[in-house]
């Protein structure tokens, strides 16, 4: 699936997304039924509803985020090397979210600041059996253009990583697209996470031609999968996807995680936790491990492992990044 | 102690202190070493400092602290009702610290924000002993001055709680006559935390002047106590305080705390926990357990057992406010 590679890559993964503060609270089920938020789900808010839900929500904390930035900050942790292109404003959650990337080695090729806009923050409510319901306002994370894609990092990637979170403005898509395209001319890896199968129904048809086009390992769970073919069973979908793509990692929950090649699928079971406390960040963290995986020789089954493990870690504790060095388990 | 009271108090206890977000990371006993700090002290730090600090630091959580603010959310946690008077600035850190206020049922009597200084923060290295390591930019929190003072709402506290750490600047220290003075002069109890050692011996002679003349009930751990007095035995301190105040809770570490009255002194021992996770707010969880007692008719040995429970279960877990309601501990 790679092409020739001119040089060595500087960096086992480059990620591309959403550059978001999580701002996480506990709150029981009457939180969500009062605020009218659906369990588990993703919502994009507006200033006004996420200052509404903010106030409403008990007394919180923040770590850095975003999906794609977990997931490079866990290729940091398992021993790997990453960098990331997002955007974020000159506030304070802007430096936390640039400190939390530089204090675990990810190379942060910042985009230009958008002084009037705020850094994105992503409020997720934490519920008693462990789910995570969402609401983010995106700010200055979404505003990502073109222009604001470092080719000289991206070409340095072994791999692209890029968030379906972010697929959603035309300029976006025009980056990813243009960031795909660098990646290839420098004889890289392209690869997506579909991220939420709300966010896949919203943009089918480009995320349809962005897979087929440009995409060598897709990302997603089992609904996301369905969504972007439109069809009911995981095996249709799964034979969709092995004629679009080289690789597809698709989680399926507690089960595990499912691998699909042109050699055919195989399944590799979750890794069991004595408790899990806070499923956020398991799919970002599934992709680090797997990315670490695939830059460092490992097969598919291989790759779905260090996938669960990095998972496995993630779901023990409150919040999207590792808490131990994810290099020592494994 | 209490003079005759004017009118019922509308909160139990009022609380001005320094205003902070706590960053808070785990390390390891060489990062202590590699930029000089001294484990288990406060230093206060210039703003290049904090930077350097900051850099230097693993992937850090923030969370809203400040001592005497995480005491009036513990006596709010407690079931009790609680005011604060403190300095942030108009940024995102000082709108995550008015948020975890509010989100508790805290009034926040929120002083005049200054717009060129930020919001202060308290960097937390925790080590694996659990001890806490704290480097303090006060930013705007610092600059409290008389006039940031609500009176209606210091006249409206049963219990005045002014943190030492504050005590530091001349206009800091006029503030904390003048509500003294207005709790006074309102009938109400006033109390103070000496907070830390160092902060008692840079300006012993005015913290001796303050708890002679307007200290009903004084907090302090063993060294705090002896250094107010300029003596090494704590039973020197003990005979000392009981001439300037009516009341002494004295924390003795893992051994819990002694309560000193005119009626002698009582020793209470620490509530027993399964682990020790991350000691930040022990003091001040259990000033929130004792101030909640004294406002709900507990004797002293039943103030500081409440204190005892208050600080186990902040003890348990990182960060500084109540990851549970503490109505339930009781």
């Amino acid at each position: 699936m790679a092409r020739v590679t001119a040089s060595a890559p500087r960096y086992d993964v480059v990620g591309i997304g959403n550059a978001l503060v999580d701002v996480i609270a506990h709150v029981d089920d009457d939180f969500l039924t009062r605020h009218e938020l659906v369990k588990g789900a993703m919502t994009l808010v507006e200033t006004d509803r996420a200052l509404e839900l903010h106030r409403a929500l008990p007394t919180a904390i923040e770590m850095s985020g975003g999906s794609a930035a977990n997931t490079v900050c866990g290729v940091a942790s398992m021993g790997g090397s990453a960098a990331y292109v997002g955007k974020v404003s000159a506030d304070d959650l802007g430096g936390v979210f640039d400190h939390d990337l530089r204090a675990v080695g990810v190379r942060f090729a910042r985009a230009a600041q958008h002084a009037d806009v705020p850094t994105g923050r992503c409020i997720i409510a934490v519920t008693d059996d462990a789910e995570r319901t969402m609401n983010t306002y995106l700010g200055a994370s979404s505003l990502l253009a073109p222009n604001d894609i470092d080719a000289e990092v991206v070409a340095a990637g072994a791999v692209l990583y890029m968030e379906g979170y972010l697929f959603d403005r035309d300029d976006a898509k025009a980056a990813f697209r243009r960031a795909a395209s660098i990646a290839h001319d420098a004889g890289r890896l392209v690869s997506l996470t579909l991220s939420d199968s709300f966010c896949v129904d919203r943009h089918r048809e480009d995320f349809v031609g962005l897979v087929a086009d440009e995409v060598d390992v897709l990302f997603g769970n089992a609904d996301e999968i369905c969504s972007l073919y439109e069809v009911d069973d995981l095996d249709t979908a799964v034979a969709a996807v092995r004629a679009d793509c080289a690789m597809a990692a698709i989680t399926v929950g507690a089960r595990g995680a499912l691998v699909a090649t042109a050699d055919g699928l195989v399944e590799v079971p979750a890794t069991p936790v004595p408790k899990v406390v806070d499923t956020t960040g398991a799919g970002d963290l599934f992709a680090a491990g797997f990315l670490f995986g695939l830059t460092h020789g490992h097969d598919p089954v291989g790759c779905a492992r260090l996938g669960a493990i990095a998972a496995g870690e993630i779901i023990s504790h409150v919040g999207p990044r590792p808490l131990v060095e994810l290099r020592t388990l494994i």
